[in-house]
């Protein structure tokens, strides 16, 4: 037992007070874990650009005041009640995509789908299951939770069911990075599409997403990975993690896909993702899939309100539009694997981490930095 | 060889003289198949829908004049030079999607997809593939062919790739059918989507095609298969060949997808199919999909410049969005296949058949029983 368990924890955390606000940098208090809950030490968080989203205010359902962050390597602190298969000590990564595992839970017994929605509604309304928030602020009103994490904080409280717990040898500063963007583009070209060896493969935005996918599938084997972006400057790292060909459809005449489906290639690229949440990108990447068998993923989350749209003619003649949700991974079994890939040396990650910051209170400076164009990830180290 | 082979055949024909006019029927001459051709006697011809829409001038590449029809069994009267796989007296179904065989074609090669593209281009101009038409009208003008079949005529012409060589035994007048519209249903379920036993199932559109959708699915093991008409007229039959639940989007309040996915079922259905050609009508189908791994299967022909549409949201919660073209099968591998399970009683397709006619001259009239709205196949019996 710490010798905080079961009592308030008074740490600061940046609080998302309103939209388009920058956040403030508060003395909170976090309430003791209930039943099925755990209390974590947030050592490092790393900014997403789902954070931002929400933070700008262009989530419909964003909620404020709160505390955003969903990147995070965490230390268990305490544990609630009938807590089992995490311990104080253990370094887990929250996973705002959580696996119940339970025998009832039909999207857990299924080898298809991570999406377990045990937790669903509760995290979507920003508390935690039992309907309540652990956050208070200093005159002791209360603070929303975000995505069921809520690591912009020295301390947040974690479902069960949302914590993958790692190797303790492994540095949790670099680790967070599995929580969502990087493990995102390797699943979507692992489980989602399962890219097959001499596979050609077109990943539409180069930022960390997508370079997680030309990893990706250059393990999987992929012999041509075509990386499209609207900036050039992104093709070198790009080409050092396994990409052969590059377009800038700012540079080409006429729609992107023409090119690529049609000069670059006859008939299309067997497997194309879009990592920008542009609708008209993810068009662009369906229509310059293979025709016959060619496989679009959407992986960016789009702006409110934003449809996709295309000829069914192009699903007539084979292609297959999908998406993906933290990449296909279930989140507690496999969060695990990729942190032992990494440590193994099998699956760099240091590539993606162009900045680092110290203290929680340097947030606001690490999302300047994301929005400079320049940045991949951003790791707030917290202690 | 038979007695008119390498000579002129003058037979009776239907042709389409112009959009939106009734066929005329006219003595035309189909000259003698050249080197990689086969000319056939047309014994029966089913009408599809395909054939009405090019006819009522919906389709912007229609040509005409041209001799219409594609769903049709038939005898092979001569082959051209270095025709190897049928001969004189075989019993053919002329195929729309080719299967060219060759080892450089990466269609024909890959197990992923049907479509065979050998042929395409000049197939979609109206002409043999040496860029020339076979048929003449009385004053020794040119006519098109469609969907390189035109079997609404006597006699025809088809590419030997074009031809799927069936059992001798199996009466044409009811192979016809394996043409088109069946084998697209059949397939959609056992090839595009494999739908797996006690999976649930909805079609939405209850002609030809969706009824074949539905006894494909009974057939696959499906547990529960939702019909979906506007006209609940057409639930008796789906009932007969294995429905299990039916909706008529106009009876339901609100969108018809929030019905079947929020009252009939939880989550949504396994697989769903669009039969319609309504775009729509797709956006439903693929909008009730079961979140997490449903997957949705465009089968109908939208009207030229129709696109679909969705939040990009449905598929990153796991929803697949695809098509099919002839069901997924490799026409002369598979059409024979198809007609041996039905002469075996497994695949039974005589309820497909309302409406019976004799002698080419009567396909107006089967065109007015398909408009009819109680037709589900019209089949033309030439001889």
């Amino acid at each position: 037992m710490s010798d905080t368990a079961g009592k308030p924890i008074t740490c600061k955390a940046m609080v998302a007070r309103a939209a388009k606000s920058p956040l403030v940098e508060e003395t909170i208090t976090v309430a003791p874990p209930k039943a099925g809950e755990v209390r974590v030490k947030v050592m490092a968080n790393a900014l997403c650009h789902t954070d931002i989203y929400t933070l700008d205010g262009l989530d419909p359902e964003g909620l404020f005041p709160s505390i955003l962050g969903h990147e995070a390597g965490c230390i268990v602190e305490s544990v609630g009640e009938g807590v089992t298969s995490v311990a104080v000590g253990d370094h887990v990564i929250p996973a705002y995509t959580p696996q119940c595992c339970q025998p009832s839970c039909i999207f857990c017994q299924s080898p298809k789908t991570n999406l377990c929605p045990a937790i669903r509604s509760t995290q979507g309304q920003g508390v935690m299951p039992d309907g309540t928030t652990r956050f208070t602020d200093k005159d002791g009103k209360e603070i929303f939770h975000f995505m069921g994490c809520s690591t912009m904080s020295e301390y947040t409280v974690l479902a069960e069911i949302s914590c993958a717990k790692i190797n303790k040898d492994a540095p949790l500063e670099k680790m967070c990075l599995f929580g969502c963007g990087i493990s995102t583009g390797l699943g979507a070209v692992w489980n989602t599409c399962q890219v097959e060896v001499n596979s050609s493969v077109a990943v539409f935005g180069l930022g960390a997403v997508g370079l997680a996918v030309i990893q990706g599938a250059k393990a999987a084997g992929a012999s041509k990975i075509i990386g499209v972006d609207v900036n050039s400057g992104k093709f070198d790292l790009a080409k050092q993690l396994g990409a052969t060909d590059f377009v800038n459809p700012k540079e080409v005449e006429g729609p992107v896909q023409k090119y690529i489906a049609g000069t670059m290639t006859k008939w299309g690229v067997d497997y194309t993702f879009d990592c920008t949440g542009n609708t008209e990108v993810m068009r662009s990447a369906l229509e310059c899939a293979h025709r016959g068998w060619g496989v679009s993923c959407v992986i960016g989350v789009a702006a409110s309100g934003h449809e996709i749209s295309t000829r069914p003619f192009q699903l007539v003649t084979g292609r297959v539009w999908k998406g993906t949700a933290f990449g296909g991974f279930k989140s507690r079994r496999d969060i695990p694997m990729l942190v032992d890939k990494c440590m193994s040396g099998e699956l760099p990650v240091d590539h993606f981490i162009t900045h680092n910051f110290e203290g929680v209170g340097k947030t606001n400076e690490a999302i300047d930095a994301l929005h400079s164009g320049k940045c991949l990830r951003a790791v707030v180290k917290h202690f």
